[in-house]
């Protein structure tokens, strides 16, 4: 069965989930096949469950080394429960976020290497990468400004952090970004949500096998 | 600061929580610095959370892969939190489980690998390697028979596996066993539990360095 799987990258604040929401409702009744939206961490009971320890405030003492392993375990649920069965069905899957968001924020972010990250998420994954990733590229500055507006007060954990470790991110994406240059898409998300919408899909019908799609 | 850092390992029903607790009640007098005991997965705050999704038997769909990767995680948090602190302050470390049961659990008995979960381990702990591993040295059969006499009906989710997955994590171990032979050392754990402990506490104290013993 033919299946396409398309991520969602990018940097805190850049309206990822939003955009990712639109874009599904207006690709979504161009696909001849059915589909999954899904996002890491989480995606399955236990993932979940994963991604509340991840998150939660009052785990301030987490080594870093932690943190990279329980997203992995949190990606390797979520690849066993949810991405492969869907994959093996013939679905086009859309995740917000998967592998670059780890070598971005714990390989970059962290400081543990982009290379380290890559290996233990290599054994979560079983190598399978996405067939297209979409990156909203806005600068950290702008990206924490929206989020202290919308979400004052009630930042998880890895967003309280300081902007340095968001700089550090946002570079290890652009690492990333030029690692996989036939994978990963950058679109400019300071444009108004609808224009990085339009470019988000139009980027989608692009590269999608074209008997995925209706004519 | 001179440290020293001891595992003891063994299969299910080895008796192996009983004799560390001897085993550390018989030594301790003997140590001229500080001493530590501790146990995987857990050992920290964060750990035995980890610890407690991992063997939590309602979670019955976890993947081999994730639950390779939540001991590893449960290990870098227990090394950061634990053992790397209390190694630097000079004391005598005494581990119940670290990586070899990881190895055998997950590397033979969950058909992982043991080269693919040393690899994500080896990220865990940094490769710090315990100076000294204790092996209780039990067959299958006869410790799962103790288990079901000692816990009947309240074995945990790795603890109810068939004798199979056993079968396979005892050849595992051998097999790290066999591979470490400086570092491992066999002790049968089919004598009574006074010889057992006897054993190891000869073994232990042939083996700490001189100066942490007082003469």
């Amino acid at each position: 069965m033919k299946s396409y799987f398309i991520s969602f990258e990018g940097p805190d604040g850049s309206g990822k989930s939003t955009v990712l929401k639109q874009v599904v409702e207006q690709i979504s009744p161009r696909l001849k096949t059915q589909y999954l939206v899904t996002r890491e961490p989480g995606g399955s009971k236990i993932a979940e469950k994963i991604r509340q320890l991840i998150l939660d405030p009052v785990n301030e003492e987490m080594s870093a080394k932690t943190e990279a392993l329980l997203y992995a375990a949190a990606r390797s649920q979520h690849m066993f429960e949810t991405v492969i069965p869907a994959l093996k069905a013939g679905k086009v899957v859309f995740s917000d976020r998967f592998v670059d968001s780890s070598l971005a924020y714990q390989g970059a972010g962290r400081n543990l290497g982009i290379a380290a990250v890559k290996q233990i998420n290599d054994f979560a994954t079983s190598k399978i990468e996405p067939d297209l990733t979409i990156f909203l590229d806005i600068k950290p500055q702008i990206g924490l400004a929206r989020i202290a507006q919308e979400r004052a007060g009630q930042e998880d954990r890895l967003e309280q952090e300081q902007l340095l470790f968001h700089q550090k991110v946002y570079e290890g994406y652009h690492e990333v970004n030029a690692a996989y240059p036939d994978r990963i898409k950058i679109v400019d998300a300071n444009k108004a949500l609808n224009l990085v919408v339009a470019d988000c899909v139009k980027i989608i019908a692009n590269h999608l096998p074209a008997d995925l799609l209706k004519d």
